[in-house]
């Protein structure tokens, strides 16, 4: 493979990102012409070429030989119903997270709720409560969107400096999907809201029952009552028959299993938003109600605790989103910050869903230092760790965009550092 | 619920797209005020709220509240290999069908391919052949779209005037899904492709082995060596560990565990593409290489083998796609096609994709048949049932993209008709 260094576009051997499409790759084998399938040129067939394998089924798998799975929490004795599981992305391409995959975070675990049952209650300040049934709610018009859904919390252990880890354990709160729900606005018309009802009080019914209060803005803006996830109805663990969704904010506000809706002048001040989702600062008091998600990206892949097996060329990938439009451009870095270059944008550029980026990196075996840094639509760009510690110290616990850092050290191994 | 007559936008029932929002649903339970979550007014508890549920998983399953399957064909002692199994589109929302309820097709069953021994080697007329591994070919950058694909039988009993059957049974070989691959061109360019080739044989390495030609400027253009499908590796089912994808194209042209792409001068002249996939006319020629999937639509509820419980509101809904576009406009009858009415298109107009759409309908009880017609970005408009039958007769088995008729009778019954 012949290797232009006049393409590099960034040092330690970050490649024009479209080049890598006429270099070809180094350690692609390179075959004798005339190869074909059979058993020219000592080639064996596969048993999977010679017979029939089994049937079509009615609910599909993925390969053995593809065994992705979530990374679930390990159950503390003192809050025994708290759980999460984290995607994992570092082994995921695209932008669309696959619903068994899409992480989960729960206080009481997962309720089983029989739809049939199950009630959504719009009430407080509207001239005429109602109380809709799962099957009312399918008539409605709906509308489907790709969204991101970042748990508040997602990656606190990068702003806290936690070693180790890797794409999954630190970040892996974040998927995306195509939600399909009513127009929480359709909902509230149906009702009539109030002058005087400047909050919205979306609760939850499992045994935690969470709880937010949303301004009205926002409710009437682009606020679902979801009830589809990457087409089918969404998953027990995401909040099955409904949930809310509230795109480009904080997770938790995205209330499951909901199950009311009240029309309220002042904010509820539930448990869920004092003594929680707030953001402690160094000086004891907190910040309430800190809403979006901020511009945030990180590389997936080479990421914390892989090893690359040989100096050469390799794909930088990662994902980009941002809680306040869509991804504008995402930068990388080999060499901890000091040089950047743009990347690949491999996907569509939505509103308040991931992108996904790549950009060609020739590793010669050296010492490296691997960043992504992502800048919106509205302008907002990702901020550095240091930054993101300077705004609000390291126990604010919740939201936490600073840049990743991966280092990748003379024997190819890559680990999370805090820089 | 008060109906304003003067919001019919056609005859039999449909109403203004967007009134929906402002009517109300006719059945809708209306609660008394100040109904609360609670044991107030004699609400029961649900058990789900009242004690935790289970915690996070490794891999999630949907609600067994909501069973969906894939409905598997029944096996053929004459042809034991060949098998499909049909998306259930009469329960899904949205556009992105799930990976486990996308549609299957196959002809030697599913072969279990394992990635370390998969090749793909590109040959023929290039300058350098080459053989690619898995991982390989994960290094290169890659492109991300939601794309449809439709079997290209799909739908044929329709064609035919077969009585009865659903949404799934009739057209249930559609799906859509975000597709993440190399676009071929790239890998083609690493060949390098000489001038006299004009067709790409692409082969598959499952023991029916599929192989279809494609005129060398579709190759070119977007068609894809697919990886991943809603983010994660390509289901078994669907080409793992690769498929080939080519957007808007009959579904066998997305040849799946794609093993070679030939350079060629003219058609490889496959089983594939000469005894099936061509199109018999009743004069006994047969259309070859009738290669885009035409503009069609479907409204999947209500639909057949449904029926509607009351006199009252309901909403129509349904997927609109086309192989040579976006969707531009879906229309309802509710009258067989005397009159028709603009649905609203609940979801984004990507080209190739599916788009889902929907119109409110006052059903009072009587007789309706119901219909939608697409019409694409290239102004190419869905062709009534007759029209298709006119332009190839009822044997040619493929592209059968003619209006689907569900009738409605006066006990709420809904089935297939034949208009």
């Amino acid at each position: 493979m012949s290797e232009n260094k006049s393409e590099r576009v960034a040092d330690n051997g970050l490649i024009n990102r479209r080049k890598l499409l006429e270099l070809g790759l180094g350690g692609a084998s390179i075959a004798a012409s005339s190869a074909v399938l059979g058993a020219e040129q000592g080639l064996q067939i596969p048993d999977w070429s010679k017979m029939p394998g089994p049937g079509p089924t009615a609910y599909g798998q993925p390969s053995p030989h593809a065994n992705l799975q979530r990374l679930a929490s390990t159950p503390e004795a003192t809050y025994p119903g708290g759980g999460l599981s984290r995607t994992p992305l570092q082994h995921l391409q695209g932008i669309i997270t696959p619903n068994s995959l899409h992480f989960e975070r729960h206080h009481a675990g997962i309720p089983d709720i029989d739809p049939i049952n199950h009630k959504l209650v719009i009430n407080g300040m509207v001239r005429q409560p109602l109380v809709f049934a799962y099957e009312d709610l399918l008539r409605y018009p709906m509308v489907s969107k790709v969204y991101f859904i970042e748990c508040s919390g997602n990656g606190n252990t990068n702003t806290r400096g936690v070693s180790g880890g890797s794409a999954q354990s630190i970040h892996g709160l974040v998927s995306c999907a195509e939600w399909t729900g009513i127009p929480l606005s359709s909902l509230l018309d149906e009702a009539g809201v109030l002058p005087e009802a400047d909050w919205v009080a979306a609760v939850g019914a499992d045994a935690a029952s969470m709880g937010r209060s949303i301004p009205i803005a926002k409710a009437m803006d682009d606020v679902l009552v979801a009830l589809y996830q990457n087409g089918e109805p969404v998953r027990p663990e995401q909040g099955y028959p409904m949930r809310l969704f509230v795109p480009g904010w904080e997770g938790n506000i995205s209330v499951k299993w909901l199950t009311q809706v009240k029309l309220t002048k002042v904010p509820a001040q539930f448990r869920d938003e004092t003594s929680k989702y707030t953001d402690l600062l160094p000086d004891r008091r907190a910040r309430q109600f800190t809403f979006p998600m901020e511009t945030k990206s990180l590389i997936t892949s080479p990421s914390g605790e892989m090893t690359l097996p040989r100096p050469g060329l390799y794909k930088i990938t990662g994902i980009a989103w941002s809680g306040s439009g869509s991804i504008r451009q995402v930068e990388v870095s080999a060499d901890g910050g000091q040089s950047w270059a743009d990347a690949l944008i491999e996907s569509e550029q939505w509103d308040k869903a991931l992108a996904r980026f790549s950009i060609p990196w020739q590793w010669e075996g050296g010492e490296a230092v691997l960043q992504s840094r992502a800048t919106d639509s509205a302008g907002n760009v990702q901020q550095t760790r240091q930054a993101v510690i300077a705004d609000r110290g390291t126990s604010a616990f919740y939201h936490n965009p600073g840049i990743q850092s991966w280092s990748v050290n003379l024997q190819g191994e890559v680990s999370n550092i805090a820089v």
